[in-house]
């Protein structure tokens, strides 16, 4: 099947911009080994700028739009967290504007966060149609393009470098656990992985309520139309649904069998990764180590040895870590 | 002066323990760069086995005691923290006994976690006295020998191999800013770092209440005596005097100038590391991070650009992280 994103789109983002983002390390734990019986390899993104791999997407998006339009008049988006910081970044990195739209009642710290990157901000009302409207208000108005957070080309083939950095630090990786949301990390990561090693599983690991096994095992959404928001203290991995770009490549590349996890499991994860690790994390990145954690993950992988796991994020209100009463 | 302790100690510690402690990495962030308008390489000794770079100086004197007696009857120490995890840990890898004396009020967590390598446990009375003596008590009676945590020329030795890993790392730094408790640390950094370059400072961080520049200024110990334990949050630091080992070897190579820092000027270190670097430190490593954002560097070090910070250990208790109410 002809999928709308190819390797060559990968290889040629991550030349656009591995000069300006960090090749993220990889880091292992002799205990961690220990309990799951493999050798895992955790792809720091939480250590990426920003603090999230939202950075390589949005990058991406923006300097390939400068390539195209010099004379731009900048780029808009809506999202209360990392993709907005992501964005804000990117853009100013570039040279050009930004402007983000936030619900109105997003906590103060990513409010600021965004703030800090210099982009302009625009309220808006607390669900989706309204963020929708606004972005494209300001579309209009600013002349500025809409830069989505998954769903889209750009982005997506931003992310993707991920999985080229990977398979270059571990190149006989058996597997890899991804968290999903809208898909686009996942997209990237599959395309780029599939490419130089087409044996390699691709796992999908979502917060409860998400549900993408249906869809995966329909071969068609199941989501609800209109989708609802998952609720999960995983804030980066709310979105129910997959995109128009993303549920093709999903389907066609990651395995069919996903990894849900409770909110528990994210908070046990998160805490193993903190004491052993040393590294912060945010509850979305929790969700991939709660997957290799998991059961599931023994009866699924017996034989596999050796088990890429991304940490996706790092930006959490360390002031209200989920395990603080 | 002739030091007890010489380069070629730390040269030969370090062939002896580097095939099996890591190469700890440098972190920095630009973010803090900014703040401090310096660029900061921060040595992750966090991340070393065990958590902290005691495992550096336990390792060391544990394989030089079995290569001067195969036969030997083990190791014993007294600590209720991070040597006593790191003898633990270097006894089990070295295949040696080891016993740790612990004061009958540590907290759970570290007993659990001095256990967990295997250690024999002996509780004490919660008084140095009753320590020293029980330790000595064992010594005695399993024929084991007693490993200090500071003043031991093997663990100075081992523990001066971070500066030689942080030299190569980054050849040309002017500074390094060290937490000091018993000065082992200290001593083996810069005896390392002034071989390979004479004029670097290395700076003294404290918790308020050590008092230690009186003593480097007077050149001689100015600490009460019996000494008292330092009331601070850096649970790591807390013992006031310094060593006929270390002393000597802080009042030739240490600047006179140390860094004192406040619980509060602590936590609002750790949080910055948490926050930007994506870190897990203990307060012992904050005091480090204090001191580099303290006025007094801004004073002392104005033309200085490259300054190393060592993040000594990352063993916090995460369910009561000092912040948390």
């Amino acid at each position: 099947m002809k999928l709308g994103i190819e390797y060559r789109h990968l290889t040629e983002a991550y030349e656009r911009i591995s000069p300006h983002i960090h090749k993220t390390p990889i880091f292992s734990s002799s205990y961690i080994n220990g309990l799951v019986e493999k050798k895992v390899y955790f792809k720091g993104e939480h250590l990426q700028k920003t603090g999230s791999f939202k950075a390589r997407g949005a990058l991406n998006a923006v300097l390939s739009l400068k390539e195209k339009n010099p004379e731009n008049s900048g780029v808009v988006t809506h999202s209360s967290g990392n993709h907005g910081q992501a964005l804000a970044w990117a853009a100013r990195y570039a040279g050009m504007k930004c402007t983000v739209v936030i619900p109105s009642n997003a906590p103060a710290v990513k409010v600021a966060a965004i703030k800090d990157y210099g982009a302009d901000l625009v309220f808006c009302e607390p669900n989706p149609m309204s963020r929708q409207e606004t972005c494209a208000k300001i579309s209009a108005e600013k002349n500025q393009t809409i830069i989505p957070s998954f769903d889209y080309l750009d982005v997506i083939a931003g992310e993707g470098s991920i999985g080229i950095e990977l398979m270059e630090q571990v190149p006989d990786l058996e597997a890899i656990l991804v968290p999903i949301s809208g898909g686009g990390m996942i997209s990237g990561i599959c395309i780029a992985a599939k490419a130089v090693k087409p044996d390699i599983k691709i796992f999908a690991c979502e917060p409860k309520g998400k549900d993408l096994e249906y869809s995966l095992k329909a071969g068609k959404p199941m989501w609800p139309d209109p989708p609802k928001f998952v609720d999960t203290i995983a804030d980066g991995l709310r979105v129910q649904r997959l995109g128009t770009l993303t549920f093709p490549v999903v389907l066609e590349l990651v395995e069919k069998d996903v990894f849900t996890t409770s909110d528990d499991d994210i908070i046990e994860a998160m805490k193993l990764v903190y004491q052993r690790m040393k590294q912060v994390i945010e509850p979305s990145s929790g969700v991939g180590v709660a997957a290799l954690l998991s059961d599931k993950m023994k009866k699924l992988t017996p034989d596999m040895k050796k088990v890429g796991v991304i940490l996706c994020g790092g930006n959490t209100d360390i002031e209200h870590l989920p395990w603080m009463k």
